[in-house]
């Protein structure tokens, strides 16, 4: 079975207001071209920086937030809506937040980036997410009738345990909304996109902001999708962009059984 | 703390004694040139071939058997020796097995594959390796007063989780040898040992036999050397090749500081 998703690379700027419009137009371009799953970037509705997450930051109840705005656009493009990410306020802490709804506007899910952004690399970049960003605990597996999705965000793909794990837990279709650097993104984004395909046996869509200059934070862009069997399937550039790819559930079948990686798994030796 | 490490991609004959014998000169050279570790393919000894396991295969306990060449050779050396692996007999059973020596030619290690090359490309390749090996059943780090190595076989590299567990016991190398074939080698090789440099953030060393023509198992080649930054530092072609890598701790300590990945890990969330 064929499913086409629709991989937003978003030009994030400062005002809400003008990302959220954006990311409206670009949705409804995607949909129109036939997406069932439309993917945004991590923090599309904000920049991505610690200092102004806390302004940034609204309860999922408040009216007109990004919580209502995603609903909305949801049932609007009739697709599922996998909302980036956007910084939520939740008794008194913000998380990283991606934001899931099905195409009638309905949550179907949150996942809150379990592993923060904290490095120190000399020369290079210094970021302690952490500072503003509570961690959640748990991972996501997003349940629909033709895939299951898992969703991390950003530095999430770094831990292969999490993608086998939700690999475990029916996925096939990973998602992580994510926004590298100049430094960490040659020299891994795709690295890490590619090898989580091969260890979960699953496609895998990342999607960045476009890089905005203007911003402290640089984004290195170049969102892709990958096939179970690593091989790049689309890939942009820096500047904003947005596409249909393609997700064909015979590729996931077929290469888990002619390499069986999932099933030959040894827990009793890595879990003990 | 640089350490020079031996990487021998050997061609690999039908006639043991031929293969001893290169194997005996090869590793002699790089002990000349410095190595500190030296590093075999995958059946070294003996083609990799599933029908012809049974012959090659020998108890560890045998005269002149494969493990009193490799202590012998270790000691020779003077250099600790991953003996690359070979058909081990025991107990009925046939294991594809990497014995590791001391520079004394005492017995470090033994690894047992663990997972099995069991697959069935369609107009690709079909190799059944379980239906004459049996498979290990735990992980290997072998603990040194420099380094710690963890040693997986080949098909070991694909599972994520054994690299990540091998760093958690203490290992900053990891070695596979490894034989590839010219499906999965093109496809798959050099994105694997840069993924588990980075998922363990450890310096991966990959070695195989060189491509044979006449062989029935068409070795891919390709032996490679990835420091824990995921780039790749040494990487050979299809023909015989020996060589000198070097392995620097302070890369190690750097990489694992900058990034911490290995500390930022939630086993509660991947093992429950």
């Amino acid at each position: 079975m064929k499913m086409k998703i629709g991989i937003c690379q978003l030009k994030v700027a400062e005002d809400v207001s003008v990302n959220l419009k954006r990311a409206s137009d670009i949705i409804k371009t995607l949909a129109e071209r036939g997406a069932e799953i439309v993917i945004l970037p991590e923090m599309f509705c904000c920049p991505y920086d610690i200092n102004l997450f806390p302004k940034y930051a609204q309860y999922a109840e408040e009216s007109n937030s990004y919580f209502d705005f995603l609903s909305n656009m949801a049932k609007i493009s009739n697709a599922l809506l996998i909302g980036g990410s956007v910084p939520e306020r939740y008794n008194g802490k913000i998380y990283n937040s991606s934001l899931i709804f099905d195409k009638n506007g309905r949550i179907l899910a949150k996942h809150r980036k379990i592993h923060l952004f904290d490095v120190n690399i000399k020369g290079g970049i210094v970021f302690t997410e952490s500072e503003e960003i509570s961690p959640g605990d748990s991972l996501t597996v997003v349940k629909t009738d033709k895939i299951n999705i898992g969703v991390g965000i950003c530095y999430d793909v770094r831990f292969p345990e999490l993608a086998v794990k939700m690999a475990e837990k029916g996925a096939s279709l990973l998602v992580y909304p994510g926004a590298f650097n100049h430094i960490t993104g040659p020299a891994h984004w795709e690295l890490l996109a590619r090898a989580r395909a091969l260890d979960a046996q699953s496609y895998v869509c990342m999607t960045a902001p476009a890089l905005n200059e203007e911003l402290v934070y640089k984004s290195y862009g170049h969102s892709i999708l990958c096939d179970p069997w690593g091989n790049v399937k689309m890939r942009f550039g820096y500047e904003e962009e947005a596409d249909i790819g393609v997700i064909d559930t015979a590729v996931i079948d077929k290469v888990r059984a002619e390499l069986p990686v999932l099933n030959g798994r040894r827990p009793d030796i890595y879990r003990g």
